[in-house]
């Protein structure tokens, strides 16, 4: 017999009411979501999760890195269990990516709040819902500024300075739509906790409900600087041009080549480029690559790394182009709280809920946040993988799971019944 | 001995003034220009410029494709000698490229239509000054909007409707600095006239002074659009990425390897490239490349397209992008008017400046003109034929030269002295 809390209609009729709500923020027409950072749009679904923290007596704070918390404090004296996600999306991507997490981490806080409330005794740890600012990195780079601001691994200052296509700097951009926090919120945090969709095949491949994540792959991200010199396309020599849009396109190249020859276990990638002047008849000066690199295997992951190096000299020296790394960030495999992805997992065996262990490929503010406080990330299925996409899709009965286990988890985390 | 206008040092003094204050708008710290079409700074040197011709006792026009001229009507009933070219410059550019032919022309035209009312006599034909819009095509494409509306080749509406990386369309641009005009400038014109800097070397290699460009490379401009799937470029399996940079990427490099195929017969190049959705972590699902191939010799062009097509099925076939000609303008070599050109190479002689026929390999204004009037197109040599690139450079002696010549010109022309 399970000692979970029973489903609740009320707050499962809840969660269908905001999310379905937040989906129309951003909505596009065919059926997916826009929303890019601190944009207007954000700044109006912020409005909505706001309203609705404060209808359920969660006490919300902003951050200067504008990470926007909605608190339960029952003993200002105990530390907070946190759990989150963002409400941020790539450009025409999927309504579930990070806004599921948030809308789900609102509901359970709620609920796990009104049952102490109602008990009238003081749980062992407070709890807080946070929508964690820029984890997508589309608008404003690099991606996670909120939670690695909150972990401190990036200051408010340079948060402030990311800076979009258009010039804007994030730091106006939360000005603009009111959310640019003038001080830390100081919360210990004993805990977090992240509900996502998985954004790959795993689970359903594998008939589960739910996915905890044991581990991450490693990743090297990389920004390289490609460097030639303007001149006209018409009467300019081809052997007088040093065009660092070649260059950028023979880097591409290379490294989409480089997952051919690693397989599977390498996942490589150039999603984004910048190009100056890019005007249809000037030989380009400077152009910026944005490359990942992405693996289970640390060790293939360093020697994809140097074999892209050497084809990069090679790139250099065919086209003339010396090239400069801006930045280099080096993601080491990560590896989550064990004693909490084990409290999921019997979780979901008291729920009746098909459970396996998982790993994750791209990052999520979860990620970030264990490197400083025991976490946890749960995975709940999406259709055929789809992510980043405005046909991605998760089905209702799995987004109820995933909000009935990540409401179980506080409970249980909150009285004191995990080792936190 | 010469029957030419002899130099006159007021008009050069003018030139040199007007033509320094007019490169301080827009200049950049390395003494180059920023002053794109229809920007702020287009706005202020067309005040400066309107200003200057008012005060020449020009009547300043403007049409709706925001073209400024400067006529000098002495017979209502007679056609116009047209001089001119174009005030906007690429990103970080130089400061001779189409400023010099609009400066040089406002102040031949300044000084020839005195000469014509002091003599109190109404020459044959009228003249008239032009600036241009958005010739280089940086900001708004296509290029040559400007002068391909005034004949015929483009409407109003097309002409409006070209929109920038921003979502401002010229027409916009336009009406916020002043320059949208009302209705069609009707000028029955006899001949075009425009002085340019080479952009090359054949001059100073000729030991030059002048060119007389008698003919233009053809060239063949492309805008290809490939069409692949959004996805996240974590999770996502190599296998399942239709990935629309990584063809775009390898049409970049066909296209260069066309050049070293072909030889120096053939120019190719892709300048710009439109990405979307452009974030670091998404596989690009559109991207619109921006292709130039240029030859003096259309079978070679025509041989050099079709390889290209070729190649862009192999990589349609080894990406799984798809892709689309979304334009394609097919340039014809151009043969400009041979009496005019002669005329140029009379007055060279007459002022022992060392002249030669010459050839374009980028479009101008001329160009377009040449193809509805006759037109002549004369260059003054680029100090290492450095071009779209803030390093441009044409000496003091050279810009004198060509107004001199350009003076001339316009005063023969005007009184019915070259075969119009």
């Amino acid at each position: 017999m399970s000692q979970c809390l029973p489903p609740s209609a009320i707050d499962i009729e809840g969660f269908d009411q905001l999310f379905a709500e937040s989906s129309r923020i951003g909505a596009t027409p065919a059926g997916g979501l826009h929303r890019l950072a601190a944009s207007r749009e954000d700044g109006q679904v912020r409005d909505l999760l706001s309203q609705w923290l404060e209808a359920h007596d969660l006490d919300v704070r902003v951050d200067p890195a504008g990470n926007l918390f909605g608190l339960a404090t029952f003993d200002p004296a105990a530390p907070y269990i946190l759990c989150g996600s963002h409400l941020d999306s790539q450009p025409t991507a999927g309504r579930f990516d990070g806004a599921y997490g948030v809308i789900a981490g609102a509901v359970a806080v709620a609920r796990v709040s009104r049952l102490h409330r109602q008990a009238g005794v003081a749980p062992r740890f407070n709890l807080a819902l946070v929508d964690w600012t820029n984890e997508e990195g589309a608008r404003f780079q690099p991606s996670l500024i909120g939670s690695s601001y909150f972990i401190g691994e990036l200051d408010a200052a340079q948060a402030h300075a990311a800076t979009d296509a258009k010039g804007v700097t994030l730091g106006q951009a939360l000005g603009e739509i009111g959310y640019l926090g003038a001080a830390r919120v100081e919360l210990p945090v004993a805990g977090y906790a992240e509900v996502h969709v998985e954004q790959g095949t795993g689970l359903s491949e594998r008939a589960a409900a739910i996915g905890v994540v044991r581990s991450t792959w490693a990743a090297i991200k990389l920004s390289l600087r490609f460097n030639g010199v303007q001149a006209h396309t018409g009467p300019t020599p081809m052997a007088a041009r040093i065009d660092a849009l070649w260059a950028a396109a023979r880097c591409i190249d290379a490294t989409r080549r480089l997952s051919d020859e690693f397989g599977s276990a390498l996942h490589s990638s150039v999603g984004k480029l910048d190009i100056y002047p890019n005007s249809p008849n000037v030989v380009p000066s400077r152009v910026t690559c944005f490359v990942e690199l992405r693996s289970a295997r640390p060790a293939l992951l360093e020697e994809a790394c140097a074999r892209l190096h050497s084809e990069l000299d090679a790139v250099a020296s065919a086209t003339g182009c010396g090239y400069q790394v801006l930045s280099e960030q080096v993601r080491a495999p990560a590896h989550l709280e064990p004693a909490l992805g084990d409290a999921v997992q019997a979780i979901c065996h008291e729920l009746a809920l098909p459970c396996v262990d998982s790993v994750t490929v791209s990052g999520h503010d979860a990620i970030s946040m264990s490197r400083k406080y025991p976490s946890v990330l749960v995975f709940i299925p999406s259709e055929g993988g789809i992510a980043h996409n405005e046909g991605e899709l998760t089905q209702e009965r799995d987004l109820h799971n995933g909000l009935h286990v990540l409401t179980e988890f506080l409970y249980r985390a909150s009285i004191g019944r995990l080792a936190l």
